[in-house]
C-alpha cells in the first residue's frame, strides 16, 4: 500500500462533488496532494485551460491556494500524466458503466457513487435498464465490485479493485435493520417498513419542476412509491425479500439530510438493553454510526457529519420497535462514505479527514 | 333551527382561533354577525375595553371594518348579553373540561377544538390524566359528546349540543383508514402503520425549545413515539385496537400542512380500482374529501385548503398499500372541520364558507 | 358597462396566471362565469380536448365543478366564440408585444400582466430590447396604453381599452414613495435608497439554476444591481431621474411576498403626523393600502392579501425616513392588482373580490 | 508567549458557544487540551458532576473522546486548578460588566463575545445601559479593551488583556466600509445606507415570540430602525457620525449568515479597479476576508467559513456604488472572530483552525 495516493474526481460540479473534493482537499493524509478534477462543465469550454473551481463552487475558495484548482477535460491521458491511483466517479450510472472497465484495464483504482455496480441480482438491476445488461464485460466488472459499506465488509473493500459506494437512502435503511436481522431478531413474515425522507440535494443538481424551490419548499410529497431504484440495495444487503420490505422515499423542504422511520416486529419480546447490545456489538468497530442511548435522532444532529446515527424505541410489549436513523446524504450517503472507503483502502483510521 | 347564530370563539390568540376568526368573518351565512372574541391576552390587561384582534393578528385587519373587532376579557356575561348560540372553545383541554359543563347547563352550543371530549374509553383518556376523570358530571357531559368528523357521522352532529373537533393526526388518518378497515379489507392481524408528519403550527403558539427556528428549521425529528394523544381518536374511530396500529408523528420544517403515508396489508388481493370503489362510496355525500385517482396528493395541494385529500399505490400483487393523505391542519385538522360542524349543525352546505 | 363580463386568461400555467385563475373563480360578480383558460402546456398537446387545469394546478380543483375546467389551444376564434370581453395576458412580455395590438383590433380588452406596455419613455424601454420598438403599431398600442395602479390614476383606468399592470417590484417601491415625492418633501438631490426583497415565486416557474432549492433556500442575494427592469416604471410613475433613486432586489428564501424598506431625507423636518396626513390624504379612497400608524409592516401580515401595506420611521431630528412596504408579489404584485383593474374597468367596488 | 495555551469556555449552551466549542476542540493547535466548559445549564443541576456537552450539543459527541467532555459549574477555582490562560464569554453583556475585571485581575486574559466592552464614547454606550456605567473599575477596565478585529487592530489585539469580539452586523459593515472611508473615497455629507439582513441565529437561543419559526419562517421583518445596539460600533470603527449613516437590521428566514448591502457616493468619480485596489491594500494581509473581482457575494458561499466576502458594482458614472457582504454571523460575526483573536494573541497564523 502506497503512503499518499493521488486521487482524481469526475463530477465535481454536483453536489457530491463538491463535498468529495473539500473533504479530500482538507484530508490530513493527503495535504500537498488536491484531486485532480476531470469531466465537463455545462456552458462553458474547458479547452481553453479548464475552470476555476472556484467560479464553480465559490465556498471551495479563498485565500488558501485552491483558487489555482480547475476543472481540466477528462481523458484517460490526463489521468495518466497526473499519476492517478484513485478514481471518484460522481457521475450518471450510465458513464459509470462505460467507465470503469476501462479504469479498472488501466491499473485504477474505482470509487464510484453512482448506482451502476451496486447490484448482484440481475433482477434487481433490471431497473436501471442499462444498456449493456448481460454482456461479458459489465459481468467481469460486476464481479470485481464490492459493496462500499465499511460497517458490513470492511475486508472485503480494503482489497477491492472497483467500490459500488452505496445510495444514500440504502445506507440509512441497511445500517439499522442489517444487525437485527442478521441476529435473527426480525418477523420477517410480518414485514419492515421503512418510511424515508431526505432533503432536496438528494434529487440532483439539475434544475426541474420538482427541484423549484416552489415546488419543494413548504411541502412534502412521496414518491417512487414500491418503486425506488434503492430497493435492491435492500433486499441484497439486509437479505430481505422484496415481499418482507416497503420502502418509501419522501423529498423533505430542507437541503440535506434524511431520516429514516423503521418499523419491525420482533419474533420474540426484547428490551431496551437486549436490542442495544446487537447494535452494539455489531458496530463496536465502526467509528462512525452513532447510537442513541436515550433520545431518537434527529437530521440536524448527523447533518454536515459523516456519522450515521441510530435510535429506537419498543413497546411496552416489548415486540415491535420503531427505529429512527439518520445521516446526511451528501457525506455519509456519498461522499463521506466515499472518503472512508479510501480510508480503508489505505489502512488509514476509518474516520481520518471525516470529524 | 335559527336561520343565522350567534358565534363566540375562546383562545382567538393561537393559530387554530385565528383561523376559525377568519373563517367566521368571512362566512357567507354570517355577514354582519362577526364572532365575540372572548378570553384573555398574555401581558395585556383588557379590563380597559378590549385589545383590537388586528393587533393580535395584523393580517385580520384591514379596511373592511375589522378593525373594530376587539378581544374582551371572558364572562359567562359576556356571552349571554351577546345572544352567543354557539361557543367555539380554541383552549388548552384543560379549560375545555371546566367550561363545557357550564356552557351546556347555560344552553350554549360548544364547538370545542381541544382534546377534553373526544374519547368515550377511559382507558384512552388516561393520558391526558383529566383533574376531574371519573366524577358524575364529567360523565354526563362526555355522554353528550359527538366526535365531530362528519364523514363518519354526519347525523349525530346535526342534533349534538357539544361537539368534540377531532385532532388534526387523527384525522388525517382516520379519514383514509375508515373505510377499508369498515369494509374489512384490512388485515388487522398485520397491522397498519401510520407515519406521519406535520408543520410547526401544529406545536401551538407558545415559543419553546422545540418551535424555535433553529431547532425546526432543515431539521426533522419523530417525537410522541408510542405515546401521542391521538392514538385513542385513532383506535375508537378506525375500530382497531393498539397492538393493531402503530402511529409516529414527525415535526415538519414547515408552517402548516400534515402528510400520513398509511401502510396496510389487505386480506385478499385487492385492485387500484375495488379500493377506489370504496372510498368512493364511503365518501359520497362528503364534499370535503377529494381522491387522488391518478398522482398522489402533496402537503402543498392541501395547505389553506378544508380539503382531505386521500390517495394510495397497491403493490404488484395488490396485497399491500402505501395510502397517503394530506390536510392543513390547521384547517380540516382543527378551525375549518369545526366551521364544517357548525354547518352540519345549521343545516347549511356543509363546504359553505370554505371554498 | 355590461353587467357582467366573460374573462380569458392566456398563461394560467404559471404562478400569476395560477393566483388569477383562483380569483377570478371566486369572484362574485362572476359566479358562473369561469374565465377561458388559452394557451398552451408544456409537453401537452391540448388538440385533443384541452387539459383539466386541476391537472396543472390541484389545488384548483375539487368537489366544486373547477374540475370540468379545461386549458385550451389559444386561437382568436376560441376568444370569439366564448364572447371574450376581458383578455388576462399573463405571458412573456414578447408574446404580449404581439398579441395585443390584435386583441385591441378586435376589440377586446386588455390587461396585461407582463412589462411590455408599462413604460413610455423609449429610454426605458431600451432594457427590454422589443423586436418592433419604434414601429407605428407599437407607437399606436403604447398611447393606448394606461399604467394599471388605481391608486395612481384610477380615473384613466376605468376607460381604458390597455391596462398595463404594474411590476411587484415597483407597486412596492411606487406606492410608498409618489405621496411623499408629489408632496414635495422629499429631498431628491440627496437620492433615495430602494432596497427590496422578494420571494422565489417572482423568479417565475421555469426551473433554472436560481430558482433550484439548493441555491434558493437558506440564502439571500442581490441581483440586477443598477439594471432591474422595474427601474423604468419607478422614474415614470414616481417622477424621478435615474441619478435619484437606487434600487437593488434581492432573492428571498420564501415563496412570495416583498419587502422594500426604503430610505429618504426631508428638504424640512418632518414629524410623524405630518408624514402619517400625506398618506393618508393620497390613500384616502384606497382600500387595497394599509397604514401601520404602530408597527412596521412584515412579510407575514400582507402575504395572501391583495393589501400593499406601508409604514414607517423618522429619525430623531426629523431629517430622515425608513419606510418598509410589503406586499404579496402574486397579488397586489400581479394577479390581484389585475383583478383590482378590472373592478375599476366594470365599476365594481375595488375591493371585490379580493378580501 | 506559550507554546500551547488552556482555553475556557462561559456560555457554551448557546450558538456562539457551540461553534466555539466546536472550533477549539478541532483547533489543531489544541489538541489535547480541549477547552475548560463553565457555566450553568438551566434546568440542570451541574454540581452533580457536570452535564455533558454532547447532551447540550449531540453534533459536538461522537466516538472520538467529547462524549466525555462536561459542562461543570462556574468558579474562579476551577479556573485557577485548570490552569486557565484565556477565557471566552459567550454570556450576556451584563455578566462580562460583572466578571471581566475580576478575571483580569486574576490573570486571566478575556475574549469577549458580548457587548460590554467594545464602546469607548459613553454616549454609544448609553443604549446598554450598564449598571457599572462611570464608575471607575469600568473606566480602568473598559481602557484596557481593544476592540477585536484583526483587519483593524491586528497590533493592539496580539497585546491586550481584554480583547471586545466585534458584533456581527458591525463586522459585516465595518470591513467594507473602514477601507473606503479611510481612502477618503466616500462623500460622507451625503450618507452612507446600510441595509443588513441576518439569520435567526442572531437572535439567540432563547424561545421568544420572534424567533418561533412560525414567526420568522417565509417573513422578513426590519427591527431596531433607528435604534440598532451595533450603530456605536459602526460609527467608533468607520469613524463616522450618526447622521453619515443609516442602518437597518431584517431577520431573514434562514438559520444563519449575515447579507448587508450598502449604499455610497463617492466625493469623486471611481472606476471598478480604483475601488478594488483600495480593497486589496487594506486587506492584503488579511486571510479571512475574500474580494469577489466579478459575481457579488451570497449568503451561502460565505456561511460555515470564517470568510468576509466583499464584492461591489458601480453605476455608470462611477460616482455611487452597491457594497454587498456577506459573513456567518456565528463565525466571523462571532465564535471564528474570536478564535482568530486568539490565533492572533498566541502569534499562531491567523486562519489557523478556520478552514
Amino acid at each position: 500500500m502506497k503512503k499518499t495516493v493521488q486521487t482524481a474526481i469526475v463530477g465535481v460540479t454536483g453536489y457530491a462533488g463538491a463535498e468529495l473534493a473539500r473533504l479530500l482537499l482538507h484530508h490530513p493524509r493527503l495535504h500537498g496532494k488536491p484531486p485532480v478534477f476531470a469531466g465537463r462543465v455545462e456552458g462553458k469550454d474547458l479547452e481553453r485551460g479548464g475552470v476555476p473551481i472556484a467560479e464553480i463552487h465559490p465556498q471551495l475558495g479563498g485565500k488558501n491556494g485552491n483558487d489555482k484548482l480547475k476543472i481540466e477535460p477528462f481523458s484517460w491521458e490526463l489521468l495518466a500524466t497526473r499519476g492517478v491511483d484513485v478514481l471518484f466517479l460522481a457521475t450518471p450510472h450510465e458513464l459509470s458503466r462505460e467507465w470503469v472497465p476501462e479504469a479498472l484495464k488501466r491499473g485504477i483504482r474505482v470509487i464510484d457513487l453512482s448506482g451502476a455496480w451496486r447490484l448482484t441480482d440481475p433482477a434487481n438491476r433490471a431497473v436501471y435498464a442499462f444498456a449493456d445488461e448481460g454482456s461479458e464485460p459489465a459481468a467481469a466488472t460486476q464481479a470485481q465490485a464490492v459493496y462500499g459499506m465499511p460497517e458490513l465488509n470492511r475486508k472485503q473493500i480494503a482489497g477491492a479493485r472497483l467500490i459500488a459506494n452505496p445510495g444514500c437512502y440504502a445506507t440509512s435503511i441497511i445500517l439499522p435493520l442489517r444487525p437485527l436481522v442478521a441476529a435473527g431478531l426480525v418477523d420477517l413474515e410480518h414485514g419492515i417498513v421503512a418510511d424515508a425522507k431526505s432533503g432536496v440535494s438528494g434529487a440532483g443538481k439539475a434544475p426541474t419542476a420538482r427541484t423549484h424551490f416552489m415546488y419543494a419548499a413548504d411541502n412534502l410529497s412521496a414518491y417512487g412509491v414500491f418503486a425506488h431504484r434503492h430497493t435492491g440495495e435492500l433486499l441484497e444487503q439486509i437479505g430481505v425479500s422484496d415481499e418482507e420490505i416497503i420502502f418509501t422515499p419522501h423529498l423533505l423542504p430542507i437541503p440535506r439530510g434524511i431520516l429514516s422511520t423503521i418499523y419491525v416486529r420482533f419474533k420474540k419480546a426484547q428490551t431496551r438493553e437486549s436490542v442495544a447490545r446487537v447494535y452494539r456489538e455489531f458496530f463496536a468497530g465502526s467509528p462512525m454510526v452513532r447510537l442513541y442511548e436515550k433520545a431518537l435522532p434527529q437530521i440536524q444532529y448527523s447533518v454536515r457529519t459523516n456519522y450515521a446515527d441510530i435510535g429506537f424505541q419498543l413497546d411496552a410489549g416489548g415486540k415491535r420497535a420503531i427505529i429512527v436513523s439518520c445521516l446526511d446524504n451528501l457525506l455519509k450517503g456519498a461522499a463521506g462514505q466515499a472518503v472512508q472507503n479510501l480510508n480503508v483502502v489505505q489502512g488509514w483510521p476509518e474516520s481520518e479527514g471525516l470529524q
